[in-house]
């Protein structure tokens, strides 16, 4: 196993406008996408990943600077299981990562210009949902000549855009891998979304969200946001293991400072600098946009809730993958949509992998989890294999 | 049963020195109450009841306008369980609420004058814990001349405050009934606290806690800090039942607005209206204060976290509650409190409720739970006349 190296990720324009599920239209926009690995010269190996929340195009391998120097710290977000000899090998597959427009880490979004106003988009960057991205990255996998893919992957809401690419092109891949997700967001969900955007809206730095005209970012709601979704991330039992009732600068057994507003406990200072940081790199009206999108997905919705029906159309073979510890997409959510797959006799494997990190198990190098995943990656590469060789009937 | 009809809540004021857990002393104060039903001769049917983060002294009964007619919606906050006839009924129990120091519905607290400085306390209100609590409701029942307690009863918090009088005056009562409570504050539990704190001490209208100076109220960050909470009182399940994902203002099955910053679901309408009628009456620096108490709690932190050994020194018999889908102070933690009771062979009742509401169950009429409750104060009842009767030797 070795790293992919320094990957540079590449823009591709569109001019033909995107029809978004809201009725709005992206009229003209950019994608910016990275690739690992190579396309074979049928053109069957390629593997999309999707991206959730919080995460990019920028999937695996190191950023570099302007000398081409590895930057430190720059690793895509699954370079554990992405790269030679990896899970998913580079050396078989040829993998796609590909940022959603809305995003604020280069495809187009909320800070670029709106072309109707000359003005940035702000607060007006149209409503878009996972459908109305399954949709953006089908187009640029048209422009990259595959039509269908060996598998599209994806983890929380990555895997909801798999599970979507599999009801709306559903002869374009061979294969759905849906890790850690849920075919819709609970009340509850939706809720720690609210809670979240609200914080972000009623900051008064938000200015209804074109906060950019007055040189100033929404940071006490960004903090906040970060710092509910991190809870939501880790498991109780994680965050009991890593922080326990530990007091900053006292020994076990000590007296806390008693103070209401400073850093007491461990779990806050960690929840502090996690807001920090990310205060600093995230766009507000982005959070807001990918909220909404994990909001709205809810494929059984024209179904009357019926999720095999829903489900029905699909004809790709299925991985679903939940963590016992996940609380925020539970197994149980992931057996909804194992149940509604075997409803119709479709090809589904389903594994619940018994690991302590929560919902942010689905990024980690668990052993079991990334053992499931190179058998089921082996598998396809072997299908991918005996198509090639010649039939004897 | 019938309601106990209006009560006027007593105040009673204190102008020897309690000394805080923190070193802190507040030195001169007052504790607001209210009582219900009579003392009997010998003074040995008095309930304290022990109020949690947003309650009061107003347990049970109702308010009155100023022609003395019953304000409505004005019951207090466990009045479905104590009344004449009820599960703890004041035909037979004199039960007494008292509101803690720092909170802001009568007893000294943030809003009111420091006599150091003639201006409102706010942000230099001292800290004050469970056990502080504790010390100034077992002074207040000094002066009641009452030197045991039938009983010390609370849910969450209160519950909290109920093992503390074991612990800091065993003597002092004979029943210690712990519902939906937790032996300490997990690190996610405190991580939900520190989120709300963040919430209002980063709102611009906070001003480090004096905000009252500048006629302004944090009201951004009390909103956010209640939605949070709400979340963590209800479970996944009853929020499902109540919300589901229904959207406001369309058919099941319809599709939603698509807007970032509007409300969509139901949820949504939901909490923001309980954020909003919450900075209403709560006070900020009260919220902080409370939920501080909350995380300070830990009776085992000087025994190197050992609960048995903390528990030790308690003599009273107890009856300890939880819920089955309450995951804030889940029925783990109090099957924590039950073992440790268990370890030194103490009087020990435990049951586990199965009820939908999540924590908030402590705080309704479910059946199984109150005909539990009826029947062990019952049983304190039994246990009190049989005192009063002659012994045959």
């Amino acid at each position: 196993m070795s790293s992919i190296g320094v990957v540079t990720p590449a823009s591709m324009h569109f001019d033909s406008p995107l029809s978004l599920q809201s009725g709005a239209v992206l009229c003209d926009y950019t994608l910016v996408y990275e690739t690992y690995g190579h396309l074979n010269p049928d053109r069957s190996n390629a593997v999309l990943v999707c991206h959730a929340l919080n995460a990019s195009h920028h999937v695996a391998g190191l950023h570099a600077d302007e000398q081409g120097q590895p930057l430190p710290k720059s690793q895509g977000w699954w370079d554990n299981l992405i790269g030679p000899g990896k899970p998913l090998d580079t050396n078989k597959f040829f993998v796609i990562g590909i940022n959603n427009p809305g995003s604020c880490f280069g495809s187009t979004g909320p800070m670029h210009t709106n072309p109707d106003t000359g003005r940035l988009y702000g607060a007006d960057f149209p409503v878009v949902t996972v459908e109305d991205w399954v949709d953006a990255q089908a187009r640029l996998l048209d422009r990259l000549g595959i039509g269908q893919l060996a598998a599209v992957v994806g983890g929380s809401l990555g895997g909801m855009q798999a599970m979507s690419w599999a009801l709306q092109y559903p002869q374009r891949l061979r294969h759905c891998v849906v890790i850690a997700s849920a075919p819709n967001l609970s009340a509850q969900n939706i809720a720690f979304n609210e809670v979240a955007r609200r914080a972000i809206v009623t900051d008064p730095d938000f200015h209804g969200g074109h906060y950019y005209a007055h040189g100033v970012v929404p940071r006490r709601g960004l903090r906040v946001a970060r710092m509910i979704g991190h809870i939501t991330y880790l498991s109780d039992d994680v965050m009991a293991e890593k922080f326990g009732r530990q007091l900053v600068g006292r020994e076990r057994g000590e007296a806390p400072h008693y103070s209401t507003q400073d850093v007491e406990f461990q779990v806050e200072s960690y929840l502090r600098y996690q807001g920090d940081k990310f205060s600093d790199y995230f766009d507000a009206n982005t959070y807001l946009l990918i909220t909404r999108a994990l909001d709205y997905f809810d494929p059984a919705r024209t179904f009357d809730g019926n999720l095999s029906a829903a489900l029905a159309k699909a004809v790709a073979k299925f991985l679903i993958i939940s963590f016992t510890t996940d609380w925020r997409f539970s197994p149980e959510r992931s057996r909804e949509i194992v149940k509604a797959l075997v409803d119709h006799r479709h090809d589904v494997s389903y594994a619940e992998i018994d690991a302590p990190h929560g919902h942010d198990a689905f990024l980690l190098d668990d052993p079991r989890y990334h053992a499931l995943l190179r058998a089921y990656f082996e598998r396809i590469d072997q299908e991918l294999s005996e198509d090639h060789e010649p039939r004897h009937e």
